[in-house]
């Protein structure tokens, strides 16, 4: 249908080597639910990762399924997270935050991120029983529109989060691309030591599935495998999940594929922008928003596949391009010949 | 630590043709979120194999996740599900049904099996608003003990059902195991023609993880990808359980995984009963429940992996035995040999 | 403390009316949960001061129980309701509808009435499965900020609702306000007529406690009693409930004392007109927002109940000042006195 | 219809008192949702009259309310409550409490009590996350059938769940029957001392609406009144639910009212009893379950409402026969007149 797809970072399968791993441990005998040998071995892996030898690694399916699993854990009834608008939690999960019975406090922002001053106004304008309490903060790193947070930005958020009584969540589907964005300045062990609870996204980074949820602080790791069970999480051949850390973090695959798809965007987002093209925010992950004319869009949706994101005025359109850990450098290099060769004047 | 486990049916990965299919389309750009080529194929495999060309397809990651989705849409906020005391969704899923805010109505029984008398008497109870209103009834086929539903029993539970308008879910973790049971008298495609929804098992017969639910009535079929997602049960990369189920229905792998599991049970089953050993309930499928005295119990579990279910008297207590599609047969040759070598008079 | 209390329409008890009917009825027996004579009477005034015969009426405690109770019956669990950014739902009702499990889609207003346009933008937005799905649209008449619609504006509403599958359903905490402002071209039957479900408010118009919930269509209407109780609003003695609408409607003391309310809050933003205040929004009902001095606010505070609103700019502040039944015209006449005397130059 | 109806304790209005009280108080302005001087009155003396200063006390409108809003903010989304088979919560309020997430596990009980045995046992068969953990016990007093614990039988169900990590929560729909019981050994501040959580139920002891629910221990009782608002329980006129127990503990109305309907009942189980009838459990508060023959009930319910509760033989059925603080003696004699008359031999 399409001679090549930058839709997500999710149309493949996963990293042969996680496929040997799982062909080579098929046939050992192992306790069930998440509580095997592969999944305790990649807990200390991330653990190591991390550099919280005291933090509890559970293993989970998906993106939402960690993101709803996680901030329900964290939330009493009647308290709610704050997120920006742009949130995955409050426009892509299909309402999963408040199925479980929460409301998320949204507020607009220009680049995805939140800031102490939005999260500030958020909890002056909370003040009694009338209203739901604020008490966790969510926010994704990389963003939904592919930016990163710098270290000082993080840590003016956590120092608002714990002036204001509020746990910091991080939704880290793309985390791998955060980490190994040109613009990153924060390794993995420093957004780990900033904030309470996140999740490291396998899916997008190679793996066939699954998603790391970590919870730095002690106080709130008791009772997490009750949640996992309750919500439909814990897998009885829990092993597949751990074997997908394995394979990214023994030897450091995670960040080399992450790594790989950033700098196949920055290719894509150099090359657009040597011809002139602007963009919705500053390329920085393996998400880019190239700003195009709209017969060039039309154009090159004859060969490629990539979402339209937002209308920019009458003749241009943001659209979407994702590049992954599968993503050929050759099409990388087509695209940009084809909108080269098709650019209208 | 044990020389063999028969603790449960999903202690080893996948059916080695599973992984193949895994490995062969790994690199082929699909559609994310079970959209894909791979669950397109997959989805008609079983609507063929079931006989019902207008039934919905949809995979999930696991039992407890197909449950409480397929429950609770198929429940209004005060309708409620009549299940055996015994059931899976009852005592083995923390709670998840009740999560989705809805009440299970439990009845005791013999054998793990729900009858019309049964149904009738907690409808018999629930006359008015003071209490929820019953309108699901939920079996498992095979049980929780191993049992199996006949064709009178199954036809006379529809017959109740539709006379109390009532949905009849059925929970197939081990279907496979209770088609290819020497006590079943009732093939696929005429459980799918009795019941309104579904799952067949794929984690328990050979999947690496993933089941099917199945949706027989049209009116019910709508919008349930708005469960899916809203529960965190869509996988970004869907196509994983695509294949599973590619695999085990391609070619019939289902059934004769299931056959083999059977047959190894029975083997089992029949060493001990000429050992002169009782049963909880008599041997029908992959579990098996014998009677053993506490001190040969004590003696196989430094051997063996499995569970002590109930306390039969003081001096005996019932243990389950799983075999499954990877069992190996010389293993349950020697659990037989050392049952009788260590048989204490 | 205060001189007077301008905070709202329901710092009194009841209309003595309302007592009366209590007292004289108080030793026949009767039956509980709302099926009492009572009750039954009740819904008759109700069906034929609204023009439906065919309308089925309940009656609950208090306005956050019936918006919760009549939003979750009216939608799956994947089904989302739309509604103004200061909905009392959305800010005051400390996430009681998330709590239901449903998500409110919000759009900002400038005078908490939502337009076809603003409903239409969201169902743009909301297109497939990994977003919730928009089901229901949320208004309240009068506004949380006093404001009502008018018949084209309703008419419009409703067309675009009609057009995308929407229910309309109405918070009519201050209904009475709306229907008998000077700025109303609307009759309670035509108001009925135009929305799908509503409530009538009791409590701020009079009654003790209470609002009567109006399911309008009849396919809607079935086991609505089961919502009621699971929520925890069948009263034991609902006839309580039923006694109040009987003293609002029998004579048409509803509007009445909703007259009442809206010509004293007229006379006092005429009052500060005539001295030259602006208002936030245009005075229409019982609930008026001027805009003052903050030393003048400061000076009021002293003598009168009320509360600050919104910053205007740096020196001025919308107030809330509320009437009702019950509100003594002297104390009106007084406040503008006090204003007058007190007013900066 | 009925010449007397022994239907429920809940038939009529209020203590006059009651209604006296509503009229004196009627036009003070007053703060609204609970925080008015009286709902302060009323809480101070409850807290005098259990003997405990710290005590944090709410009130809200009705049994199933308080129930659902106690007990979902005890639990954590995973934690379950224990409670008898015939308790109200599992059997009578269609599903309030699963609707919040929660489920209830249920023991059978010969006389609706609870003991350490049953409680035991089903921590004993909940040992990990596959299965809910209780977290709380819940009992009634009176309970469902009109008995009462006694002091030996309530100190060994607290220490029973000290042992096991269980809060203790008692519904005090009937607690003024139980405390005025003949069979009682416990006052007021006793049984308050022993639980955790309980609530003295006011609507079937004389007043119009209301329950006030006692939160003894100070690390429950923060925040609570987000979960009142959330659930739709805070009263705008939270005043009237003040004055109702103001009504009934100023002067000790409580017990004198409660007093009276036990000593009716009496009355009727001793001319029962002296006339040969055998009950289902042994009456002691002011609901009574004779057993009476088939067709002296058919006569009966010609001239009195009460329900037949179950069937105990071919021939003969057991009634819930219920008085009140309203009750009229010369109906119980009248009662007893008509059964000695119309007794078949």
């Amino acid at each position: 249908m399409y001679k090549y797809s930058f839709f997500n970072d999710y149309s493949e399968g996963a990293h042969p080597a996680i496929l040997e791993l799982l062909a080579q441990t098929n046939l050992a005998q192992e306790t069930g639910y998440g509580e095997d040998v592969f999944c305790r071995e990649a807990a200390e892996l991330l653990k190591a990762a991390i550099g919280n030898p005291t933090a509890a690694v559970h293993f989970v399916t998906g993106g939402t399924q960690a993101n709803l699993i996680a901030l329900s854990a964290l939330l009493k009834s009647y308290e709610a997270v704050i997120a920006p608008r742009t949130a995955h939690i409050n426009v892509h999960e299909a309402g999963a935050i408040e199925a479980t019975g929460h409301k998320i406090l949204t507020v607009p922002t220009a680049d995805g991120k939140l800031t102490p001053e939005l999260v500030q106004q958020v909890m002056d304008e909370h003040t009694d029983e009338h209203m739901v309490k604020p008490r966790a903060v969510s926010i994704s790193h990389s963003t939904e529109v592919g930016t990163v947070y710098r270290r000082d930005e993080l840590a003016a958020l956590v120092q608002c989060c714990r002036a204001n009584g509020l746990y910091l969540y991080l939704d880290g589907a793309r985390l791998g691309a955060a980490l190994t964005s040109e613009a990153a300045d924060l390794t993995l062990p420093e957004v780990a030591g900033l904030v309470d609870v996140f999740y490291i996204g396998g899916t997008k980074n190679g793996a066939l599935l699954g998603e790391a949820i970590v919870i730095n602080r002690p106080e709130l790791q008791s009772d997490f495998r009750f949640h996992l069970k309750q919500r439909g999480a814990l897998l009885a051949k829990g092993r597949v999940l751990g074997l997908q850390f394995i394979g990214l973090f023994r030897d450091g695959l995670y960040f080399e594929l992450a790594r790989r798809a950033n700098a196949l965007a920055m290719k894509l987002a150099r090359g657009l922008a040597d011809l002139g093209f602007r963009f919705l925010v500053p390329p920085a992950t393996n998400q880019i928003f190239p700003i195009l004319p709209n017969d060039l869009i039309a154009e090159l949706q004859k060969s490629y596949g990539f979402y339209i994101w937002s209308k920019a005025d009458a003749g241009h359109a943001a659209i979407r391009l994702v590049t992954s850990w599968a993503t050929r450098e050759e099409m990388v290099d087509e695209f940009l010949a084809d909108v080269r060769a098709g650019r209208p004047r």
